[in-house]
């Protein structure tokens, strides 16, 4: 019993180690509140790249130089540092001269929205379904008017919106970009914009999310707009709104319908998910979660998206087409054809697929660490 | 000027208490070294859920208590955890009286196992592709033969093997069960076990990793060799041999295959990886990752994975079939058929939709946390 009385003393100490950790993030967490504070005194971006990026390098030496393993302090400095960012959002009043309409404010990434450019000092006003009688009222005055509406009605609710002030931007935060751009620069003579926040409306900050950008007209009125975005942390990429609608047929329409369809085929051939689950190692249990969160979200939502482009399903029925064929050639055991085929794609994908191999393998053993209990 | 100083000043402060977070984790490792140690005098198991799962309450609940995040505590000991066990794993020797034999020890897979019984003490074999002239000296004496060797020859290897004795275990490692476990029980008349371990053979350690067991007969011959994984930290999960191929089905063959066919469309489609990844949101990143990651891996394995089971083309056909009535449901306009079927897999998923929607949330931010510099 000697032995299992020294694991015991062990285990107090670990325990002692794990409580002065709690402290010391307690701590670090205090200093980065203060940070923030400077930072908006100073009219400086939250999220400054250089400074993360030394910040980390120097752990990682540190760390190599006694022996720890560095990915190890990388990993746990990240997720410590993602905690930080959430901290720093409250309010950088730095709008308090602007009067901003958000057009379908009561819905969730208008809330969002709200939210920031309230919590930096702007007058808000919500144009909501049933605000259309008072639209004009409303719009008067305003610097900015956003568009935040499903994207089925997007280019009516444009068309229908009353004259704005001749120097108000007018933007959308839609998930296509060509069609409303277009149906903007047609009702507004003045500033206008196109944004597309490539993230749902459950994440609470803009802290490092993406959000394209396809200018419209007058970019120089609405600058102060996109410095906004940045100081709130997010990453801009300016895109032409046709060139970014291509690639969403990919990343949306491709994607949501795929993986919609995988769920019709689970449910249709009634697999025991539970079973599956018991089965699962990481990486499909992984792949099981990606089909079946679309199910917990808005049908309406994802059916406006892929029914959005209409000329996507000609690309979908190339993809119907390859899949049938590639089948039919397994069904005749042509394992040369398939190997073939494999070294084509390895080709194309080039170096990106070891990094993805290696990037993955690296979020996998994250989802592992909390697979057991969750 | 005198804000920045305060800046540079906190700055300071936070990388002294980054250097203390640094000593404090290297703490930590040694102490879990030291459990590891006693543990091994003590034979007791390297994962031990519960006090684990104790651990991580205490600290939430001290977290909670003093105003820090209690996942973020979590977050970060459960990645300080995940670096003990893999200290943890150094020579545990309990198998110094076993003589075993790794056929296609030379294999990924193989090289793992036979990492693993060496470092417990057992005398080690292997019988590769040049090892057959000896093969019958090699099995003289061994209370275990494990078959690693590619799924397509698995069932001729087994039954080329020499006659083995009378009490030595035959076990295999393949991806399907029924067909070697069949062929093992033709083959031999003492123990016999099939394995398939749910991981990839870039897996260092066993810790918390999934072993499905399909008995085959004697298991009170080959307790010791599932004892000795579960001793390894692995997770042994039993299941028919026909029960886990079917689910396999959809676990390797509907996944593998949709990925392949997605890897195939996308080169087909010359579309531009690079633009595709500036404009994506973690969630596709992540989407994107696993489509390419594929594509740096074994082509004969998955050749070899899907062909195994040419029955499954049938169910792959009914996907196929359900894709193209969606497609021409979409094609028609028809939003009513599609929101009816995304209800009726909503119904399907129930409670898990939403769990895989919180899982994934939480993965994508552990994703996000790392998605700037690499």
């Amino acid at each position: 019993m000697d032995e299992q009385r020294q694991l015991e003393q062990l285990r107090t100490e670990i325990d002692a180690t794990d409580g002065e950790l709690v402290e010391l993030l307690l701590r670090r967490r205090r200093l980065a509140a203060e940070v923030g504070k400077v930072k908006r005194q100073l009219g400086q971006p939250l999220y400054v790249p250089d400074r993360e990026a030394k910040m980390l390098e120097d752990r990682r030496q540190q760390a190599a130089a006694v022996g720890l393993s560095p990915d190890l302090i990388e990993d746990v400095l990240r997720r410590v540092i993602r905690e930080s960012y959430q901290q720093q959002q409250a309010a950088d009043v730095h709008l308090q001269d602007k009067n901003i309409v958000v057009v379908g404010g009561a819905g969730a990434l208008g809330q969002l929205f709200v939210r920031l450019f309230e919590s930096a000092g702007a007058s808000v006003a919500i144009l909501d379904k049933d605000d259309w009688p008072r639209a004009a009222d409303i719009v008067a005055g305003a610097d900015l008017v956003l568009v935040s509406v499903p994207i089925a009605i997007t280019p009516q609710v444009i068309a229908d919106l009353p004259e704005l002030p001749a120097r108000c931007v007018l933007a959308d935060v839609t998930s296509i970009k060509q069609t409303p751009l277009q149906a903007m620069l047609d009702k507004h003579q003045g500033p206008v914009v196109g944004l597309h926040p490539m993230f749902g409306p459950q994440q609470q900050t803009l802290a490092k999310q993406l959000i394209v950008v396809s200018h419209g007209r007058g970019q120089e009125h609405y600058q102060w707009l996109l410095e906004s975005i940045v100081r709130w942390g997010a990453n801009l990429q300016e895109f032409e709104a046709s060139a970014h609608d291509q690639a969403m047929a990919f990343i949306q329409v491709m994607r949501h319908l795929s993986t919609f369809v995988y769920g019709v085929h689970l449910a249709r051939e009634r697999v025991d998910l539970q079973q599956l689950l018991e089965l699962s190692s990481p990486i499909y249990r992984l792949e099981l979660m990606m089909v079946g969160r679309l199910f917990a979200q808005n049908a309406e939502l994802y059916a406006d998206i892929i029914l959005s482009q209409p000329q996507n399903f000609a690309m979908m029925r190339r993809y119907l087409q390859r899949f049938d064929t590639i089948i039919g050639e397994l069904e005749a055991g042509d394992k040369a054809a398939f190997l073939r085929e494999f070294a084509e794609v390895a080709a194309y994908f080039g170096q990106f697929s070891t990094d993805f191999l290696n990037d993955s393998q690296r979020l996998l053993s994250l989802a592992g660490d909390t697979h057991q209990i969750r």
